[in-house]
């Protein structure tokens, strides 16, 4: 029911994805008559791969966490929340509130022992490849455990997920030298150098695209003011070609000669390929789709969802962190 | 004679910049030898607009601040910064170490009365003119007072500089609503809705490009992450953009093609013509350039210096601050 468009884009991308991936089944959760008006013919194509769920509220995009936990005990959210828990799914997906998503989360399925925080994390294009980086807005204020925790998680995800052998790890930091910063990078880089994670130290925002980091730990705040802001320099970028392109017939042309090189800009930079940003540490797979996203972009957060599941992320998480201490 | 390339840089853009500029007289300060290697016919062609002055020792690019100042009293830094002190010129530019310059600025210069903590500030493209942007570095950690101090000074630049009237500014958290963020940018929220300036509330890092906000406030730990993330993000751009274009003979046409394209979107986004961070808060006015700065992008530094000293940042600074107050 969530995100701007609701099961508009939701339900059609469900279909996608059934069709798509033939391991996969989804349970619709939400108010029956919104879901079926978009369900078209997916009940009989698809069979018992796709169930619906009755639920009768709705989290509101700018609901505090706090009021829908009390309130919405049978908000779309929470039952989809509910089904992980009493394992009849092993994974919920959301476009809804993040902030209500992270906290009925960690109310409902707390986290994994060992784990203080849940953390969002997600990949970013990198120069070549990707960079997994966490945390980017579940936690405004971190310690160097929290940032430790995230490292851990972020390896995890970094090769279960992604199959990076041996991820490299980095605090993301104002200079590369060790006296940089806070006392709490400080404190991390520590506690990393002495684990059996594979850090290799201090890095800055650039390196996030170098390509030579493969993890990028930072607290929630840093995290999602750089990620916004990427969003942002994007869009705009986006835009002012889009401008200049239409400026004129002759620019026209230009931008038909160039066709083939912005296709292939287009699929190797698409944001919607990026859609999906888990949240870790809890005990359950939880994945949060922007608000704006559209078929194809909620089709790509499902696709995370489903292999999380398959990988058991939760659990290695679990076994990762366990390794740190013998 | 700092930065990575030094006066092979540095002399040619002073001499394009007294040519550009009537108004401008310039003090070359370092090793003279290494500067009358590029200086051609510069003395002869701006007689005694341009002067050179002896300094017998280099601060290198990760020497450490404290040692600089310690060591390094004769540094072409330290020599230059202290001529703006004896009001023998009015204003330094650098593109030397960042820690270095302000470690010396504050030590030699001191802070505006009123203000704790110089911070660097810079102009970053927006969808429809310029933001400024401050802390981007020189602070890791920041009070509320030292937030409300930078909102002060980044208003300045905006109103002084680039000639907005009552400039928007931002508090950059993760988050519009009031409830977001730590104490700190509450606190800092609450100073500034009850000041003068024209406060409009916090603002995320998407809203940096969007035209919407003036001034956008941030400690330097953030502000640095952010700025390096979007250099990052350009640069991997860019360089698939090359790569694209350079991939067969028929891509080359297209590149051919959208040649005005191209050429707009670069003089408009140039990163050269944003050159020149501003050291605000000291009582004389300190630029730095990139480090990796070419003669144009370091003559947009010695511009920036130039309109400056000529608006006097330091004494409006001081001016507003007042305002605040009465």
């Amino acid at each position: 029911m969530g995100g701007d468009h609701g099961p508009v884009v939701t339900v059609p991308a469900s279909l996608d994805a059934l069709a798509l991936e033939q391991d996969l089944r989804i349970v619709l959760v939400g108010k029956i008559d919104a879901i079926n008006a978009h369900l078209r013919d997916g009940s009989s194509r698809f069979g018992d791969r796709i169930t619906l769920r009755e639920a009768s509220q709705v989290v509101t995009m700018d609901e505090k966490p706090q009021d829908a936990l009390r309130k919405k005990k049978d908000s779309s959210m929470r039952v989809a929340i509910d089904l992980v828990k009493a394992g009849e799914a092993d994974a919920c997906v959301s476009a809804g509130n993040t902030g209500a998503l992270m906290a009925t989360g960690r109310f409902v399925l707390k986290t994994v022992e060992g784990i203080d925080r849940p953390a969002i994390i997600s990949r970013i294009r990198s120069r070549h490849g990707h960079t997994q980086m966490l945390d980017l807005g579940a936690n405004s204020e971190c310690t160097a455990e929290h940032l430790f925790q995230f490292a851990v998680m972020g390896s995890v995800v970094a090769s279960d997920m992604h199959g990076i052998a041996n991820p490299r790890v980095g605090i993301l930091n104002i200079g590369e030298e060790e006296t940089k910063g806070d006392s709490v990078v400080q404190e991390a880089a520590r506690l990393l150098g002495a684990s059996k994670l594979n850090y290799i130290g201090f890095v800055e925002g650039n390196d996030i695209f170098s390509g030579e980091v493969d993890v990028v730990v930072t607290d929630g705040f840093t995290g999602n003011v750089a990620l916004k802001s990427m969003e942002g320099l994007v869009n705009m970028l986006v835009g002012a070609l889009k401008t200049e392109y239409t400026r004129n017939p002759l620019r026209y042309l230009g931008a038909l000669a160039s066709w083939p090189v912005i296709r292939a800009l287009r699929r190797e930079f698409d944001p919607r390929n990026y859609n999906g940003a888990s949240m870790v540490g809890l005990t359950g797979v939880v994945i949060k789709s922007h608000g704006s996203a559209d078929v194809v972009s909620f089709g790509n957060a499902i696709r995370v969802a489903l292999i999380e599941a398959q990988k058991g992320v939760p659990t290695q998480i679990s076994d990762l962190l366990k390794a740190q201490l013998q």
